[in-house]
């Protein structure tokens, strides 16, 4: 009987043991931060923040809230149900007011900074975003340029890989590659993780080493929020600035080539919209693009009729556009499983991507930009 | 009498206008935010939050808390005293609780990320660090590289001037630019705006072209509050990653002079201290310095015994040392003026400099880049 309870005491602390090396703070904390945490195993998080005169404070994450909990000292605590992997916004709400949290980085989502957190998927499946110590990484570059056709400055990012400073002879394809309603030129590399991508199917021989710009959609704030903008007119804005004027500063800065053979670009949800406004508009100057989520709104029985007619002759576009990439979570209702087949049955060629178990939020974008890569710019 | 109340009222009218045309949204708002505003001609903020459900918002600023005043719908608003020019972190308290403001970019200080303004100088006085259309613009890249010491990834900021890319078989200088306490190795081109100080003084002939590297100097949360850290332990983990791994890691993937008259340091507040730390325990290594409101605590009246006798022998530390530049603000108590001083006193060459009107914030430590870059790397 003694030995019994010793077995029981040492299973006991031993499944301790397991269950706290599981519980970990999360990667997007601020430096020292221990809040909040992951359990690796259950996929649930947990939050703190110390508000000894509030009334109520709420978390709010993947579309639900949870009351918290709080203590003595003023210090309100919460622990969410089983999440879906991958990166999440999410918000305090403190009697009713939407806040960071102090303790998490801020990303620039949700039409302002928001918190987020990554519930980790297995090391295999996160290997193609995370940053490798064993090969060679690219840089992404903060450039600042002025836009006469706003009367200010802009700013971009441009990946560049590894190769780039070294191989100074050669000319590198371009991907122009958007954000969402709500996001900015930073939610690529921050929330998307592409550098990491990028490096990854570059040293694997994936993709083709290719420079990549993250620049402002003109739709980071939601949608008629501010502005009382129609839907047409959210962010339409950025396409003449793309084709104007970002475009010719990218091929004047940067050892690129010029040609639509070497031109492509994708966006995710609202920057999928842009991509095929600005895309299937100006069929001379893309030969590949991609909507991950694309807001698109077609009505899928005149397909014929959009966008000026592109998609009357599928000959003619097949020819023109060398990949049309459509894609989504499978848990959402974006609608690209619909398009993609009623632009197969009016015979125009298209690659269609489902993430599993994923909705509509960045870890089915990383996946889509990873699915992407090694279909352009393949000679 | 007619006449008079038409002129009042022309007057009063003209008077409204140009109040209005005064109030301005901050440049730090997000796409699209119309609050916080400033008043260019009372410096005076004006911050806006909605909170029905608050008891009680203040905001604070500049060491001052404000009572915010909420009206029938639940908005809250304050409008602060006069502010001195430059950049001020800033936080709402709701019900007690900090937090930054919706309304506003985010920018990582205070030991985790804030709500900043800036509180503009005259375009004249502002000009150095003012995005200049007219000029050639650098990039700020953003590194990852492995550290073997801490067993993970690190995150560097490197400006590159406008010409690197042009001019493929050129060298440059480097500068290594630390943050202050609480701040991250975002700080020096968010909130000081180095890139632009660095393009126009690079434009005008001002300074050399040089590669300037901002790194994390591991003393990102405040002072002792999360790992117990005596003083003399903070941030001193820095010195030899900066040493074995950030300065190999710049001089193998950058085109730079490796040899110490090519090499300096700056930082500022406890930057200014790590600067001192590691210039003076390595004058072999660098060759020019700068504490722009350095966290120093040398007991001036033992100075020849500090860093191991580094400043007993003057005559060999004023060639050793080409540059020792010493700054803050007129408005702060640093001491760095004592300590200009007491160098000179024992014949140990420096610059002192004073910002006039700041304190220890980041437009004083904007002067002090802008001051102490022409007078590196000049042959």
């Amino acid at each position: 009987m003694k030995k019994f309870f010793l077995t029981l005491a040492l299973a006991l602390s031993f499944g301790a043991m397991i269950a706290t090396a599981q519980v970990v703070p999360s990667e997007n904390n601020i430096p020292e931060s221990e809040y909040p945490m992951v359990n690796l195993e259950t996929r649930q998080a947990s939050f703190r923040i110390n508000a000894p005169n509030a009334k109520e404070v709420l978390v709010d994450i993947c579309s639900k809230r949870y009351p918290m909990t709080r203590d003595e000292k003023g210090v309100w605590t919460a622990t969410t149900d089983p999440l879906v992997v991958g990166f999440h916004y999410y918000f305090f709400l403190v009697d009713g007011v939407q806040v960071c949290d102090p303790s998490c980085e801020t990303y620039f989502g949700c039409g302002r900074l928001a918190s987020g957190i990554d519930i980790p998927e297995s090391a295999e499946e996160s290997a193609y975003y995370k940053f490798n110590k064993d090969i060679a990484h690219g840089q992404v570059r903060e450039c600042q340029y002025y836009s006469a056709i706003e009367g200010k400055s802009r700013r971009c990012f441009v990946y560049t890989p590894a190769e780039y400073d070294k191989n100074t002879d050669k000319k590198y394809p371009v991907l122009y590659l958007q954000h969402g309603m709500g996001e900015d030129e930073r939610g690529w590399s921050q929330q998307g993780k592409m550098a990491n991508i990028m490096d990854n199917q570059i040293a694997a021989g994936k993709c083709v080493p290719m420079i990549v710009v993250m620049d402002y959609g003109n739709c980071g704030h939601i949608f008629g929020a501010k502005k009382g903008e129609r839907m047409d007119q959210f962010g339409a804005s950025f396409t003449p600035v793309l084709l104007d004027e970002i475009i010719p500063y990218i091929e004047s800065s940067f050892r690129v080539y010029t040609d639509k053979d070497n031109r492509a670009m994708a966006g995710l949800s609202w920057g999928g919209h842009q991509t095929f406004q600005t895309v299937l508009n100006h069929t001379d100057k893309f030969a590949y693009m991609g909507s991950f989520s694309g807001a698109i709104f077609l009505d899928t029985s005149k397909l014929k009729e959009a966008y000026n007619g592109v998609f009357a002759d599928s000959e003619k576009f097949n020819k023109d556009i060398r990949l049309l990439f459509l894609s989504m979570g499978s848990e959402e209702t974006f609608g690209a499983d619909r398009l993609s087949k009623a632009l197969s049955d009016i015979g125009i060629n298209n690659t269609y991507y489902s993430s599993p178990g994923t909705h509509h939020e960045w870890l089915t974008w990383r996946r889509c930009l990873n699915e992407f890569l090694p279909l352009i710019f393949k000679k």
